[in-house]
Parts: C-alpha cells; sequence; structure tokens
C-alpha cells in the first residue's frame, strides 16, 4: 500500500486556504498513486488556535472545511486534523474521509498541558481507538502526544488485533535536538507493536513556535526508513508492504531530502523559517530593524534577508556621540554585504532636545541609566514611526542572555513587532555568524562584529561586561536557572561563583515584568520566554 | 464551636511574609478563642504562583512554612493551604495542623484549566475526602472549585458519614457579579449536605487578577449568615452550633462589615486594591501618568490617588501644538483638585527635531497616522525616562474599548508598567467619573471631562468618532465579541449594524499583536484581556 505525508504549512484560522492547500497536494498525491493520505494535527486550521477554539462557529466552520474536502477529494483514503464538537464537547480529533464522507473519526486521547500547550483548556480527551483498513492492511490513528507514552498506548490498543501501520499526525515544535527525541519515540512505538509507523508532522512558523516538518516512516524494526524536509512543505510517499514473517516493511519512493547539517544549520533554518512565516502571514511584505554594528543586529539582518529576499530588509542605523567610528563603519558594510537598503538617522540633536524639555524636572541628569535608556528610547521610535510610515515589521534584535538579564531598554530596542533571537542564547549568537559566514561562502558579517567586546554604547567607553558576568559563565547559570529549574543552590553546588548566581537569579527573576512586554519571539530552545514559561510577575520568591 | 476565616493578603513567593501573616492572625484568634481557623487556599505561597511550581525547592520550601506553622501555632485546628509534593506529584494542598504537627492533608480534586487558571498545567488531582472532627462537629475539607460541581461533590463526599461543616478554601478571583454567583453555590452547597459552609477566601492583587476576599458562613438552611469585608483583609469569627433537628447554625460575632453599595464601587474598589497591591508588592513607591484632560487619565489618577496616596502620584501633562486649552486647563484642575504633583513637559521642540531627522527619508510625511502616533510615542518616552530616573511606576491609561480595536499607540501611550482600567468598557469609565465625584462629595474630576466628546488630539479637531461608532454601540459589539465569543452574524441578527460589526469585529482581531504588547491590568469582567483570553496573534478567522 502507498501512504502520502502531506507536510504543509498551515495558518492559524485559514479554513480556505489550509483546504486549498489540502486539495493541491490531493491532487499530487492522486498522481501518485497514493492510497492513503495523511494531514498533519489541526491541519484543517492550524495550530494552536487558541481560545477560537472557544467560538462554537469556529468548530462548526471546521467540520464544514472537513466535509468539502471529503467531497472533493473522494479517490483517496485520507487522514485529516480538525477541532470537532461533539456532543458538545470539543476534541482533537482526526476524520477518516473515504469516498467522499468522513467514514470515522479518532479523538486524541493524550492531551499535553505542559511547556507552552494548553489542550486541556480546550479539549476533552477522547477515549476509543479507531483502526481503518485500507488495501487489508489495518492501520491504527493517533494524534501527536498519544504515542509518547508507549506504555499506556500498548494497553490502549490492546483488543484491536493486529495493527500494520501506527498513523500519527503531529504538529510537534521544534526545538534544538528534539528530533532525535521524536525519532527514538517513533522507533520504540514501531518495535512495541511490531509495524510501521507513519509520522507526519507539521511545517511552518506560528507566532513564538515553529514546526519542522520532517515527517517520517518506520518499519517494524523501528528503523526509520525515510524522512521528508526540514523547515519546509513536502509529500512524503512510501510504499508499505506486509513481508512473509508478519513483518512490516518500509520502502522509500524519494531519495532522500537534505538534513541540516548540524546543530547550528538547525537553529538558523529554524529562525529563517519562523521569521519568513511570522511576517508573511501577518501581512508584512518588508521588515526593517536598527544595525549598531553590534553582533545582535548583524545576525538577525542576516536571518531576514534569508527569509524575506535582500530587496524587502531596511536596516536603519541611528547614531550618537557614543557610537564609536568602527560599529558605524561595521553596519555600513553588513548592509552592504546583505545587499539591504541602509538608512541613517542620528539622534545627537533629538537626544539634545528631549534632555533640554527633561532638565526643567528637578532631580533629571543626564549621567545615569534613564539617559542611557533614552537613546535606546529614541531608537525604537524611529523605528515604530518608519514602520508606521511605510507598514513594515519591526524586528528586534535582542537575545535570550540579555532577554533573561532585562539588560535591554523596555520601550527602546525591545520595541518591535517580533523578536527574531529571543531565544538564543549570546555564545550561540556568535557561532551562527560565524556559521552564516561559512555557509555563505564570504564575509556577511564582518569579522570586527565577531571580534570586538561586546558593547550598548550607550555612554562612553561601555561594555557588556561592565554590568554583566562574562556570555559563558551567564550562558552557564542561564541554562541552569532558566530551563532547567535549578536552585541557587544547586548551581552553587555544581561549582559556579555564589555571587554571580545570586546576581544573575536576582535580574531573571527582576525582568520579568520587561520580558513581559517584549515581542514574540522564536522558541529554539526546550524552554523559551513565552507562553513556555511563565512567572508571575509579582514574586518574592528568588532561590 | 468557634470557626475563625483569616482572609488576608498573601503576595506570591513571599513563604516567609505569607507566614508571618497567618501568624499573626492566629495570635488574634487565640484571643477570640477560636476552635477552628481557615486560611485561603494556597496561602502559604499566594495565588497563582504559576511555573515557580515547577521549582523542587519551591515546594520543598512550602512544606517547610507549613511544618514551621503547625510548630508555632498549636493551640487551634488550623486549615491552610500550600504547594504540596507527595510521591513525585504535585498537588494543591490543604494541611490540617494540630499540636504542633500538620495530622492531615487534603487534595484538591477539580482543578479550573479555563478562564485566567492553569491548574491542570501543575497539579494532579487529588480523589480521597477527607474529614476531620473538631469538638466533635466533622468537618469535610474543599478547596475552591471542588464545591462548583455539587452533584461530584454529592458522590464524592457520598461515604464520609454525617458533615456539619464543609470547610472551603479559596483564591477565587473577582470580577463583577461574581459575589452572587459564588452565594449561590455556597447556599446550595449547605442545603445539599444539610450542613453549614465555612467558605474562606483570599484577598489581594497579584498582576492581572484582584481577589475581593468576602469570606464568608452559611448555615444548613443555606442561609447567608455572615461576610468578611470586600477588597480588605479581615479574620470573621462565628459560632456553629448544631441544633436539635440535626440542622447545623451559624451565630455571627461581628457586626456586618461595609459593603460595595453597587456595581460601580465594586469595580472602583477593585481598581484601587489592584492597583495599591501591584505597586506596592513590585516594589514602588510613587507611581506616575500622562494626564492629557481626557476622562480616562483622569479616572486613573484619582484610582491611584485614592490606592496610594497623593503624595506618591505624579501626573505629567504633555501638550503640543494639538491640545486645545481647554484640556490643558481641566488636566491642571484635576491634578488640583487631587492634590497630585503635576509636571508639565512640552512636546512641540521634540516633535519638531524628529521630523527634521525622520524627513530626510523619502516618503516620511507630518499627516498621517505615524505622526500622530509619534506625538504619543514622545509622551510614551518622557514618562519612561522619568520613571527610569525617579523609580516610579508609570501607570498607562487606556480603557477596555479602545484597548479591544487597537485605538492606541503601541510603544506610546500603551508604554508604562500597569494597564489600570484596561478592562474597563468606556461606557463604564464615564459612570466612574460620576461615581468618584459623587463618593468623595464634590468635583474631582471635572465636568468639562465628563461631557466633553472624547478626542486623542493628535491633529486638528480629532475625534475618538471619527475613527470609532459611538461608545455605546462599541461596547455592545464588544461584549459580545470578546467577552461572549459570539458570532458576526449573531451580532448582526440581534440587531446590530452589519458593517460597524464587521469593522468592529476586524479591528479588534487586527490587534492582537498590540495587546499581547501592553502592561498587565485588573481584571474586573468575565472575561478580561491576558491570562484570561489567548488568541493567537497570527490568526486569519475573523467571523
Amino acid at each position: 500500500m502507498r501512504v502520502g505525508l502531506g507536510q504543509f504549512d498551515a495558518t492559524v484560522g485559514d479554513l480556505a486556504g489550509n483546504a486549498n492547500k489540502i486539495r493541491d497536494i490531493y491532487a499530487q498525491a492522486l498522481r501518485a498513486e497514493v492510497d492513503l493520505l495523511a494531514f498533519p494535527e489541526l491541519a484543517i486550521c492550524g495550530y494552536p488556535p487558541e481560545d477560537l477554539l472557544f467560538k462554537k462557529h469556529f468548530l462548526k466552520d471546521n467540520r464544514l472545511a472537513v466535509e468539502k474536502i471529503a467531497a472533493d477529494c473522494p479517490e483517496i483514503t485520507i487522514i485529516v486534523g480538525f477541532a470537532d464538537n461533539f456532543q458538545g464537547d470539543t476534541y482533537n480529533s482526526a476524520a477518516v474521509l473515504q469516498n467522499g464522507k468522513i467514514t470515522k473519526i479518532y479523538r486524541k486521547c493524550l492531551l499535553p498541558n505542559f511547556s507552552v500547550f494548553d489542550e486541556q483548556r480546550y479539549f476533552r480527551a477522547g477515549n476509543e481507538p479507531a483502526v481503518i483498513k485500507v488495501k487489508n492492511l489495518n492501520i491504527a490513528l493517533t494524534i501527536c502526544f498519544d504515542i509518547w507514552d508507549i506504555k499506556r498506548l500498548s494497553n490502549f490498543l490492546k483488543d484491536v488485533g493486529k495493527i500494520h501501520i501506527i498513523a500519527n499526525i503531529s504538529a510537534s515544535p521544534f526545538h534544538v535536538g528534539k528530533i532525535k527525541k521524536r525519532e527514538e519515540i517513533i522507533s520504540q512505538c514501531a518495535k512495541e507493536f511490531n509495524c510501521a509507523v507513519s509520522y507526519c508532522n507539521l511545517v511552518g512558523g506560528q507566532d513564538e513556535l515553529v514546526f519542522d516538518g520532517r515527517s517520517m516512516f518506520a518499519d517494524s524494526t523501528g528503523k526509520i526508513i525515510t524522512k521528508a524536509r526540514a523547515f519546509d512543505e513536502d509529500l512524503l510517499i512510501a510504499d508499505v508492504v506486509i513481508s512473509g514473517d508478519s513483518a512490516v516493511q518500509v520502502k522509500s519512493m524519494q531519495p532522500p531530502p537534505e538534513v541540516p547539517e548540524d546543530m547550528l544549520d538547525e537553529i538558523y533554518q529554524a529562525l529563517i523559517l519562523g521569521t519568513k512565516d511570522y511576517t508573511l502571514k501577518n501581512g508584512f511584505k518588508k521588515v526593517m530593524l536598527g544595525v549598531s554594528g553590534g553582533i545582535d543586529s548583524a545576525v538577525t539582518a542576516a536571518i531576514a534577508v534569508d527569509a524575506i529576499g535582500a530587496e524587502n530588509v531596511v536596516c536603519v542605523t541611528m547614531p550618537s556621540r557614543f557610537n564609536s567610528p568602527e560599529t558605524i563603519k561595521d553596519a555600513k558594510q553588513l548592509a552592504k554585504n546583505l545587499d539591504t537598503e541602509l538608512l541613517t538617522i542620528p539622534i545627537e540633536t533629538i537626544l539634545t532636545q528631549y534632555h533640554k524639555e527633561l532638565k526643567t524636572v528637578p532631580g533629571w541628569d543626564d549621567k545615569g541609566i534613564a539617559y542611557e535608556n533614552l537613546q535606546a528610547r529614541i531608537r525604537g521610535i524611529i523605528l515604530m514611526s518608519l514602520s508606521n510610515q511605510f507598514g513594515s515589521l519591526v524586528l528586534t534584535t535582542g537575545n535570550k542572555s540579555e532577554t533573561s538579564v532585562g539588560y535591554a531598554t523596555l520601550y527602546g530596542d525591545t520595541a518591535g513587532g517580533f523578536a527574531v533571537i529571543k531565544d538564543v542564547p549570546k555564545t550561540i549568537i556568535y557561532k551562527l555568524a560565524e556559521h552564516i559566514n561559512k555557509i555563505k561562502g564570504r564575509e556577511i558579517i564582518p569579522a570586527d562584529v565577531i571580534t570586538r567586546p561586546p558593547s550598548a554604547e550607550l555612554k562612553p567607553n561601555q561594555k557588556d561586561t561592565d554590568s554583566l558576568p562574562d556570555y559563558d559563565l551567564l550562558d552557564t547559570i542561564l541554562k541552569g536557572y532558566v530551563e532547567e529549574d535549578k536552585s541557587a543552590r544547586q548551581l552553587i553546588e555544581s561549582g559556579l561563583p555564589k555571587d554571580v548566581v545570586y546576581s544573575v537569579i536576582r535580574m531573571v527573576d527582576r525582568n520579568e515584568y520587561k520580558r513581559r512586554l517584549c515581542p514574540p519571539g522564536i522558541k529554539i530552545t526546550p524552554k523559551a520566554f513565552g507562553k513556555d514559561r511563565r512567572l508571575p510577575i509579582t514574586n518574592r520568591y528568588g532561590a
């Protein structure tokens, strides 16, 4: 039997657009003589639809869209994810479409309600297996997390008879290294049931999340036989056949796709797709960002260019008297290397004018942090004003390290619409810069930008290390505290310096309010800020 | 038997501070000869602790704090809420403290995972009743939502024998009218079990939420006998006695407290407490806000003064050439009426300077929305700069109507730390203004401010109604669309004008990104923005 996995980039809420993509893939699958065609979890409405699921008419429209697809695509058995209202409850469902009709509905049993997931807010859990027969093969339906608890799954499917394929439809978001975990689960699942597994994952960016695709087939020995493209749409086709000794084989129909070569490449591709989809799906054609001559804005600009093209990226440099000739030169060089437009808008006269008005307030001065932040805020306003005038999306350029400790100006450099590298630690930013130069085969990010000690350039001779520990140490502490929920004590016992640990934790905790007011950005680590990490702002616990 | 309900204002994460408050109330209860003393749900750590619950050491510290309280308060039976780790799972628990020890632990069964609640993200559900005996009365323990499904509760408690009191400890957040629902549930519960109900609720502000207290007792006829203060700490004491015919009576020990006189008073008190607690719990002493001479900033200023005192509120007026002499005069009059400091910082010269730099970019002009928004953004920066210099919290002044449709400038008037009236519709703002003048017995908010047609004053002769429908109509549509999840079709069928409905819906949907970047504000309606309403930014569904 020939199975196709229609890994496509759904847009949340775009029922008609998603249905059109499904119809196009169906036509393609028909030409390839596919017998069973699967689409991702909630493919009809995109994932995650969040509180759209509380609208009764949204659920009704989901159902109508599925019925329409069934009628339009009668010649292949289709499995497609949608949100269904059944007897007053909402289910994360998979419809089976055959001969123009919905012939079966499977309802997801295991509803993740951790990390970025809130499925128990919306869905009731299903409790019935669904097995269909196509060309004499028995196919058990599962949705995403259903296969992640193999013991439960064994018990759940124990009475359904011989299974030849476990068909899983997923919307599994990317983070670094997750593909390995996924392959393990799928392999384990195939071995447990001595059957093939077809795994169809979503692809595309949705707000904070990137779905990385990489749909795949495993045979009954647990071997991953073939995989779809990473970070791109694909139709993966394979033949699933029973071999003599009750084993199930998978025969790939396509040459293997290019795979991300390493962790950096994986991150880079995730950032490109996340940026592209956020921009385009929200109706923007162009983006704009401030380039300082520093590494964060340089990497962000390079990502933007790969996401939507150099002709759609505008770099803006906004020098003050604190910017060195070297960083100004590097900003220009970067725009030249990337072949983007560069606007230069000096902020000095505006800064002077603010200071003139503000110094009428007794106690105002131009020596402290308020005056430093004022410069970042002037830049933020300039970008937002240009964005307003020309309709471009402003990208912010803060990395995870500074976002963690609040080394950023609220309503200054955090002002914008999308925070591309928000979840990328500074130590990885350096590696990404080198990666970019390597894959482009020439210097995109000027060498100086990579080697110069980082500075916010908001006062004379400022360096990041005046306020922060070295980034290697900082990132180690942050990984433990932010991503792994370790205590100060655990970090210190692991050999990290006590004073620095406490000071970093204090900074992280005190800046929750600032993070809450930052634009969304792309999750690439196991725990990102945003929906993934929900800390109270008002909070006196710090340990 | 004498029962005390220790309704106090816990701070999230402040385990030591909350324990101190508990000890103080214990001392007071001891003097009043209380036999059983209850504290709210998660009183030890505050509610909601959110992802603090993922820290193992936080759970350990919760347990230690409870054990310490048990040791310090041995002479009364205490029921207190805490987060407990038991056999590797986390439970929303109530500890019973007797004779210096924890003698029993009840685990919450019904975990709300809707609206602002995410309890299934953190907790495993309990499944065992807990009944204790104090002075020959049988007391069944319940936590908050446990009593909201009376059928489940009946079944759950069917084998525990005669119950004289159902003791419920809650952290039930305020919204307008919720007290009525709560009283109904409690009354129904008392009747169902023919027993008294003691209901101890949390009080205080926590980020977006305000807990309104109003702990209470019902007797076995379902009558609410006595209630604690609204929006304030209180120790409510009553005697619970068995009367001959198996009925359970409640005899109040205190005169009834003052109650909010109507819906407006309830809202006003919620806003005051929410503002006060957000400010003080986050370590601010002073607040600062822009006053325009309009009604939103006037009402916000009055709330701030009642929350933390006139001496701690700084009003800032930032006129441009578009501000009329009348509104400038009214802003001054307001500050005078409220007896607050007033700073005047004209923005005209700064605006000119921005325009001068920006017009070097071909296509920039001073005729459109970008130039209008620039003014709001200059004001936002001035406030943030002063906040930075002087350490005050900036309050924003946007109401729910404009927050809904995005009639606000991102990083302009939305820039600040706390959005006091974010959940208050414009039509209610007018009523609040009159309410404030009424309760103060004099004109606080100048009459002109209430009667003048609202304007953003960002271009000549601008009025809100140039861009928006009348607020009465707007608020009706918003209530249906935002709070009740109605469809465009339902709204139109209810008689609302089609064009306006679609245009409002479009504005609401398109401005999700803007709301995501607004500061938190106080929930007063059944559905507020923030944790209560989670819509994707990237979303093509609009119906």
